[in-house]
């Protein structure tokens, strides 16, 4: 089975190692414009050979592990050049701009669209780990726009990698991943930013920073080149959630300034059912 | 050495466990206006008497650990029933308050004013654990205003428990303590509750949900008991980061209304810096 991987980072690399350990008879072609990544994948035995978009023809299965904006634009040229029972899937974090573009190719039964929801801060191949995807949520979009042999063939790899997998229409995951991913992401990189603002002058006050403003702004150290894309893709979801982030915050600010107290208490005690809510992620 | 703890639970039982176990000397005594959390902290062995506030009068050590609003009425009492001899210290996360609450107490040099930045999202008996100050920075205010030899009893404390010490004025603490611990809290409440209100009827989409939005709203777990007082002891500094945090949503917002994706790229870039400011915080 030759895989083709494009993007060879967080993501694409840690596809690269399961699939590897997962499928003997796999190998590995590892596409990614920046060269140093490239060798550098090679060096760490993510990739087997280092390949380009004109050698895709042999490939078996395409993954596409870059940048959402970058996938808009090579997406419909991949699917031109591979061959007829290739399939290719990307794993952007939106969805609905993608199946767009490409709801017309002739070739729109060889692609599927995915999105494993998994990762961590951290990126680049060296950033790449095994097990990443294993027990983690994996949403496809249009299921019945793919051919079913290449479902099938996806199916098995997302399966031997640990996959759970979940089925919806592009604009629902692009309405709801806006809240439980991409809201997170914003509300994480201002904190850093207010905080990063207010103190930059103050030698050592982030001594008092425990382990609390850690977790929150965690998401803060991820990849704007990543990032930018997504949002611009999911600009009006995105705002929406934004919107209502603000007006929360907005009346928490007013129930300070009028010592309501009990009323910040009860929105407080409210929302500890979020308990409940994140049992089982990790 | 008798030390007296009132409030038995995540920060208050973890003190009790590190010290019987660094002080073979030392007897516990618990205080807690919750019967049944006594109980439960004397079947944990967190510790060996139950007690009241009459019986401090024995006390070589009072550790107040419960929420600030209960501190403010009840330190000026305690020190009014301690012997001669007896250092306070209360753990609360405000110092101003509390340090001007006792500046004209006849019993001021017997109290330290101590905040330890560590914690958990969990709280009461159960929640506490060993090694929880182990490597933390524990801030003391005023340190000059505590008798000497008291000022050395909580430092072998401390020390025994790994604690890395810092010293600063009661404003300051709460001024920066508002950016680093406190409007993180609210920030990880409110994604929290905008979340929730938006999905609560969307059956699964928690599964949704990653790593990433876990770690984001974790402080959301927080107990209201404890986190509705800070914010009102340290209102007008909370307000403040809250407004900043606040006006920079706002101009991400903007920013995404007028496609200004290189600003937003900018941004983020810029606030990863925090990579580096996190680093040694766990």
């Amino acid at each position: 089975m030759n895989v083709f991987i494009t993007g060879i980072g967080l993501i694409g690399g840690s596809f690269a190692i399961d699939i590897k350990a997962t499928f003997n008879e796999a190998s590995i072609y590892g596409i990614d414009k920046n060269e140093d990544n490239l060798d550098e994948a090679l060096a760490l035995g993510l990739i087997d050979y280092k390949s380009s978009i004109d050698d895709i023809k042999s490939a078996d299965v395409v993954i596409i592990a870059i940048p959402v904006d970058a996938t808009v634009e090579v997406l419909p040229i991949i699917l031109d050049k591979i061959n007829e029972d290739c399939l290719v899937f990307d794993v952007g974090s939106t969805k609905e701009k993608l199946c767009q573009t490409v709801s017309d190719h002739v070739k729109r039964r060889n692609y599927l669209a995915v999105h494993p929801i998994a990762g961590t801060e951290f990126s680049g191949p060296q950033a790449a780990i095994a097990n990443l995807y294993r027990g983690k949520t994996n949403i496809i979009c249009e299921v019945e726009k793919t051919a079913f042999k290449l479902q099938e063939r996806g199916m098995e790899i997302f399966s031997r990698l640990g996959m759970r997998i979940r089925y919806m229409d592009p604009a629902s995951h692009d309405k709801h991943i806006a809240y439980v991913s991409h809201l997170s992401h914003i509300s994480s990189f201002m904190l850093g930013k207010t905080v990063i603002d207010k103190e930059k002058n103050e030698r050592d006050i982030f001594d008092m920073a425990g382990s609390g403003f850690a977790s929150t702004v965690r998401l803060a150290k991820s990849s704007p080149a990543m990032w930018a894309p997504i949002f611009r893709h999911n600009k009006d979801n995105v705002i929406e959630t934004l919107e209502e982030y603000i007006a929360n915050l907005e009346k928490f600010r007013r129930l300070m300034k009028e010592d309501a107290f009990d009323q910040i208490y009860q929105e407080m005690e409210d929302t500890n059912h979020i308990k409940t809510i994140l049992k089982g992620i990790n």
